[in-house]
């Protein structure tokens, strides 16, 4: 087949830029062998002719296919179809074994309960409002500085450097940066060498738990609790010692309890907002805790993935800043800061525990994404994530106290709830058995997705009348017209 | 004090915006204390024309001091030092308890070698040529493609979707594309099900090693090879046995004499490019180890890496393509096709698998970057990906030739090699007892970085005389330059 040029259409109002469209085809009509190699191509000046673009796209389809080895350039002959077509096939391993459909199960032998379950991700169906168990707002997540810092890397000729491997432990600036916004924010005198940057607080739990446990090893954890960390010591083949959680946290009673009874090897806490019932622990709690730690040797694993958002007081500071003989591992995220999605967090903990998660981190991923953590670090020090931070603060306290006056408003015989001082959500007790589960089902056919408070206790076969409202990721219409279908959903089922 | 505009200095040349420096002056005035509550602060107009600005900027600074409720604007009256400040402190634990450095040694246990050693990332010193052990070059990663997808998202109402919490298996449109690419490159017919999305092959690798192997298990892999996954089984609890590796790849009848004196569980095999040594495994064992995966029903971890790119013939198609009975769990990446700082790889496994990788994943970081993902979705999608790799392949596969090349013209009494197929490096023999450890040495004082040939053994106290030289990183004159100073070098030497 000759080649003509009424073999090519094009659109100029398409996506793919014209000169891709026109190189395109002509890789397509050449795969399939109705090219054939050494056919010539038009000149550049006759295509664009009849094709009625610019000389330069056609130039820059040719330079394409030039590039990618699909023609010949003779000089002043003109472009021809290559005579040695790039490869496009493979070989099969052997003549009498065809590619065939992947099998579903494997050959050998998979334990299926190796891994621990936890509820997973769920696609969310239509444009549903969503009270969701205490996110922050995407809508205002720092977008455009996150973009501005991504900008400066495309001129830098060092960006090389970062698309190449790099640190385990984690970018040396964003630690550097971290060191300082840690002290001044949480009273923390570390160095980079006592940081890691992990993907999200997760990572670091997960590191924090391979590390330290063997098997058998005692864990003491809250229950309600943060069944994302407790499946991660289960996996690690610990067992979980569970402990009351009232409205001043942890009951640090019931933990010296189990240490005179057993060798604990790890306590998990959320001091800050504990996770689920948001409650602060306690400055007297505090000290207590650090001082059985001491006493029984014990690490404490002390998770504070939300300290930077809090609105009715000062907050305390973390029990590792108070951390004087080296038990407490200290975990944060900025996944609330910026986004869930944007995974970086981080582990404060004394230099030989670091080198053991850098080690960890190698094997598993082998580090993060070094253009995000640089982009932060700088984040951190031009000021703008504490700028960011206190902009979120005042716009989440506003919403706590929008959600609290319609709860009262609406909802006062119905449910019964303590307003927590910071974080994203509150923990409501539905009244006079209304079921969580009943009342996510009715409100989800009138438009509202809810959650039916299942993950927070540990035994999670028996009905709880609790759940977590999360305030920040709804605006003030948002929150009015969420609150209005809920009381019209537990008003249909009584 | 009063306010003056005399208290504030401008840099209109600085990075940080001219309305952020007013703003930061002030909010320093404020938490020093020299700036009371309720102090008065000058119009924008008469700020203006006193620090020579336009209006609007000084807006802009007045606008982030509110938002930051660092101001209080009262109509027709101007605008103050808020009457209420933010609060900026936060409380100690105890009035007894200072902040202190922090500990650098764990008070409970930490065993220093519970997790594998292997060898880290070292900050390169100045400005070297550097023959690294087979890396692509970053100077050619399609960064501008990358950065055309970010800002395609930007725009995107849906982006808010990426930046929650997402799938833990990857992302679908990422899965779905893949599926696509893998059965047009590799014969690989396998539906998104039977994907997850990692970072890098290192975390498949490390996900199947954490949920197939017990400990004692037996792990099969070849010596020389790669050390990241042997220490990944290792730190699994797995015994490893090794296999050597000849010009057709793993000896296969070595495999088997280890099969029928023991339980294998696993087998780990680079096919296609073996690492270090750059081999293909010929067809006839590639049909051999299937058979014995079959016969001893052991599962094969394929280590598909460099696939991609080949220069002197077409690929042998992976074993899984010819796997019928679930023996195979593929493993690749993109880190060589991008960029290895840009952490995207996968692997593909019958779903019993997949989905307790995706549980153990959950656990482990929750998930990857979802934007990330959706871009090279895209860039998969409109075959951007296939043109980069056809680009790149031929850039490459001239360097080899060229290394070839220099080897043969400048080293060819010092080095023997055989050229491989494909890959980033050919695997080289120092001849006449030339030290490797003592090349690298000279060779850095003469601005060249070379490896010393550790790591690729596992008794890695045994002088070998190899080493692998990338020649991808580096481009033709680079090349000449490094090949002389290595010449030098081993001359030095002798």
């Amino acid at each position: 087949m000759q080649f003509t040029t009424a073999l090519l259409t094009i659109d100029k109002n398409h996506q793919v830029p014209v000169y891709l469209q026109i190189a395109n085809s002509l890789i397509g009509y050449i795969q399939q062998g109705r090219l054939k190699p050494t056919t010539p191509l038009p000149s550049s000046r006759i295509m664009a002719s009849a094709l009625n673009v610019h000389r330069n796209t056609v130039v820059a389809a040719y330079d394409e296919l030039y590039a990618q080895s699909w023609v010949d350039v003779v000089p002043r002959k003109g472009i021809f179809v290559a005579a040695n077509l790039p490869d496009v096939s493979s070989r099969p391993i052997s003549k009498d074994v065809k590619p065939n459909a992947y099998p579903s199960k494997t050959f050998f032998e998979v334990d299926d309960n190796k891994v621990s379950y936890i509820s997973m991700y769920k696609e969310k169906a239509g444009h549903n409002l969503t009270f969701n168990t205490g996110m922050p707002d995407t809508r205002l997540a720092p977008v455009e500085l996150m973009v501005r810092e991504y900008r400066r890397f495309a001129g830098y000729h060092f960006t090389q450097k970062y698309l190449m491997y790099g640190p385990e432990q984690g970018s040396l600036n964003l630690r550097t940066e971290l060191s300082r916004f840690l002290g001044e924010t949480r009273g923390l005198q570390v160095t980079a060498q006592e940081i890691i940057i992990t993907k999200g607080a997760q990572m670091a739990i997960y590191l924090t738990a391979q590390i330290l446990l063997s098997k058998n090893d005692v864990v003491i954890a809250a229950d309600p609790g943060y069944s994302g960390a407790n499946e991660v010591f289960l996996q690690a083949g610990a067992q979980l010692e569970l402990v009351p959680v009232d409205e001043h946290g942890m009951d640090i009673n019931a933990v010296e309890a189990i240490c005179k009874k057993k060798k604990v090897k790890l306590l998990y806490v959320i001091p800050h907002h504990h996770m689920p019932t948001t409650v602060t622990l306690s400055s007297e709690r505090r000290m207590q805790l650090l001082e059985l730690a001491r006493k029984y040797r014990f690490a404490i694993l002390e998770d504070d993935y939300d300290y930077d958002f809090h609105y009715s007081c000062t907050p305390i500071l973390p029990l590792a800043s108070a951390d004087y003989y080296g038990c407490v591992i200290y975990v944060g995220s900025f996944g609330k800061t910026i986004a869930p999605g944007i995974r970086i967090g981080f582990m404060v903990a004394p230099k030989n525990l670091i080198t053991q998660a850098t080690r960890l981190r190698r094997l598993i991923d082998r580090q993060g994404e070094q253009l995000l953590e640089e982009a932060l670090a700088n984040l951190l020090k031009n000021g703008d994530i504490g700028r960011h931070l206190k902009k979120a603060n005042k716009i989440y306290h506003e919403r706590r106290d929008v959600l609290r006056k319609l709860l009262q408003d609406k909802l006062s015989d119905r449910v019964s709830f303590k307003i927590p001082d910071g974080g994203f959500a509150i923990w409501i007790k539905y009244l006079n058995g209304i079921n969580s589960t009943q009342v996510a089902e009715v409100a989800a056919t009138m438009g509202l997705t809810i959650t039916d408070g299942a993950d927070y206790y540990f035994d999670n076969t028996y009905q709880h009348p609790y759940i977590r409202l999360g305030f920040a990721s709804l605006n003030i219409n948002e929150l009015e017209q969420a609150i209005n279908i809920l009381a019209h959903a537990i008003k249909k089922l009584s």
